[in-house]
């Protein structure tokens, strides 16, 4: 790594300045208005002052991609430009000049169906805090029948005080998993010790469906627990208006990940998505985990068929920098943050959106999962007392193990075998192999994992 | 940045796989252990399986620092390693094995008084956000006189409950600014967009002392307001105590920042400080804008001369990378994210810092600051309509403009002359240079901004 920033670089960097500004059009110029004209189509530019030549700009001196270069006094971010690499550009006031195009070819480029939309964040927390806020934001426009807060709006607002501050809630479900910040932590009911001792929000939190595997096998059963829980969700909304805090979003996991890899069917999320138009409440797919490949589609929720699945999608992890995609009624003027994430992941992430269609990732994951899945079902039955619920999409798959301690023993056997596993949930093994892993690792893998088993049994 | 991750090297990556797992040692091994010993002396590494050799890791494959290689069942982030630079590693779960030394060189090198553990975060928001999470769990375990949760307390935080999720507040100023997420914002108080339609907590809000400027020549106006404002926090502290929301910490900018430049004196933060220890709450100096140096010293509380400060140090922007320095008492076991920041910006401030102690950039910023700041009282002398409450430390500087207007106006007319101005609070201009910034573009900006000021009396 050290050899992108060397002292003598460093050194040399520093010592180049130039003698004074220089101005060559008005600030922002014809080629920043472009470039923000470009941008705006896929993101919020309310805050852009203009772009910014990173590779110019040294010293005290910042050039714009009109070539204009000037004094800065307001160099917020970074001690001064010792390299392009080392100063983080702040993306919401001065992006770089490549930032669109880096931005169609990378994040847009898998843009899901309805949403030409997107805001990078830094991580997975901010990008869910951030989703929840432009739900809250075009609530309470929808409420007001326009966007111009009152006088008592503003001035309540700062004091934490409603209406500024309004009573609304986000509806999540148990065993889901979107962040540890406050307002995500205030929708994750994975484990207790996550949460523990943190002040949280009277929100409503309804029942994931709990369904037998595999799917197909017990169609009827699953599909009465699905409609529990479905009415269950719109029971907590009603109530949840009655008692003053009216539901502006609904935030689901397409798979409940940490929470065991818990699966619906997409009947199931249809049917949610309907309940949330009715009742007016925003639809948000929290896609942290299930988003980038790992199901055989690029986003888990493909596998519903819907042509409107959501109102905001968010991502971070398998993507390399978090944000969330959204409709254009929930753009929200006011979302904004000093970095906005990092355009160098945009870079690598178009890069790996390259290699992932070349190498046709998406099939081979999709074949691989089968397979993988196939050889789950044959040691669950040939282990009945201790497999169960082998369950999975693309090569996203789990297996529950009898309990808690046999689970943690096959982790730490199967390292010892040079296999790293993952457990989730109370007593799941869950499998998360990267997108290049091949028919021929699984059957490497299914041995090792056969061989544990035999030593457990 | 293209140079880094070429098409050809992705494939090249791509094709070169180990053919199977190799175990060398026990995992984790000799090496692993002796880095997590290491790492554990600056953080806590309850959660690290082991380190990783990042750059011998490729495909499918992760190889440890003691040289086994393991079939990766588990590849949480990435879709695979394209190279070191694209994947992001996982810091809470497999840190790099440089990563002790690194954070030794970096943040520890210029740790605040009395703390020897910091915790990176990816962003300023977070950093805050798991603050105050330490802050409230370690409140609890004083409550509880042990850090052992009830079964109440397990089930209760499930559902965002109380005593599992406890009624405990942090008292923030009014004019604060400690980022933008749900946590945050409920301490952030400068302006209403802010805030605006976002659901809150209850938490008290404190006065900070509109103080007079400059601060020598009005000490004993400024004594009292501060006498007020101190007195006003401790009947917060009280009544909330009384409504059952004890105030489980304190937070506060060294200078209020995004409010206006607002400053207190040495003496009030000592008295602040003394107040939370009298009332059993964490008191946590948010130095995120103030943070790296533009004070003339490397943190701004150090200009309060306490040995013991604080008991939690927030940073970020200058820093390349959010997170926290805190005291062993407030030593959280369950803060943990994914990322935990990025490595990759911890070399980055290493050389930073390197740069910053050759070339003495702290002298040369009260150098420079001194300059400035002369500078600003002549021109306040010069226009005494349109100027006033010229004020700083080191670099940090601001003065406050006759009304908004008249301030936009000025920012925009030194813009056209080449010199980049920025806005706070709500009518000041704030001085934001470079470290490097030297005398002579102290003196190469006054002539702009004399010229500018001209234009508008």
């Amino acid at each position: 790594h050290t050899l992108y920033v060397s002292k003598a670089a460093a050194k040399t960097q520093m010592e180049f300045e130039y003698d004074g500004p220089s101005m060559k059009t008005e600030v922002p110029g014809p080629r920043s208005k472009e470039l923000t004209k470009q941008l705006g189509e896929m993101q919020n530019v309310g805050a852009i002052n203009f772009f910014c030549n990173y590779e110019e700009s040294r010293g005290n001196y910042l050039v714009d991609v009109d070539g204009n270069r000037m004094l800065d006094y307001r160099h917020l971010l970074h001690p001064y430009w010792l390299s392009a690499f080392v100063n983080r550009p702040a993306l919401g006031i001065m992006p770089p000049e490549n930032f669109p195009e880096k931005l169609s070819e990378s994040l847009l480029s898998v843009a899901p169906s309805g949403m030409s939309r997107v805001q990078t964040m830094a991580c997975g927390s901010c990008s869910n805090e951030n989703a929840y806020k432009a739900m809250f934001i075009w609530y309470r426009n929808k409420e007001r029948g326009h966007n111009i807060p009152s006088d008592e709006d503003m001035s309540s607002c700062m004091i934490n005080q409603s209406p500024g501050c309004p009573d609304l809630s986000i509806l999540s479900f148990m065993g889901g998993f979107h962040g540890r910040t406050m307002g995500c932590l205030a929708t994750t009911h994975s484990k207790a010790i996550h949460k523990l001792d943190v002040p949280s929000f009277d929100w409503p939190i309804a029942p994931f469906p709990k369904l037998k595997y595999p799917l197909e096998e017990f169609k009827r059963e699953n599909a009465q627990e699905e409609a529990r829980c479905l009415e269950e969700v719109e029971d907590l909304i009603v109530q949840w208006r009655q008692k003053g805090r009216p539901v502006a979003g609904i935030v689901i996991e397409p798979i409940q990940a940490e929470g065991g890899d818990n699966h619906a069917t997409p009947d199931f999320f249809k049917k949610l998505r309907n309940i949330a138009r009715k009742h007016g409440s925003a639809f948000h797919v929290d896609e942290v985990q299930t988003g980038g490949g790992a199901t055989g589609k690029f986003w888990a929720h493909e596998h519903w068929g819907m042509d409107d699945p959501a109102d905001i999608v968010s991502f971070s992890k398998k993507m390399l920098t978090g944000g969330f995609y959204h409709k254009d009624e929930l753009q929200a003027y006011r979302i904004f943050n000093t970095w906005m994430g990092d355009p160098s992941k945009n870079l690598f992430l178009a890069e790996v959106l390259n290699v992932i269609r070349r190498e046709n990732l998406l099939e081979e994951v999709t074949r691989s999962g089968k397979t993988l899945l196939q050889g789950l079902y044959q040691l669950q039955d040939q282990y009945p007392n201790m497999l169960s619920s082998a369950r999975g999409q693309g090569t996203f798959c789990a297996i529950d193990i009898r309990d808690d301690a046999t689970r943690n023993s096959i982790i730490l056997k199967a390292r010892d075998k040079g296999v790293l596993l993952g457990g989730c949930g109370e007593r799941s093994i869950r499998f998360r192999p990267a997108l290049v892993f091949k028919e021929y690792h699984v059957h490497m893998f299914l041995n090792v994992f056969s061989d544990v088993l035999a030593e457990h049994n």
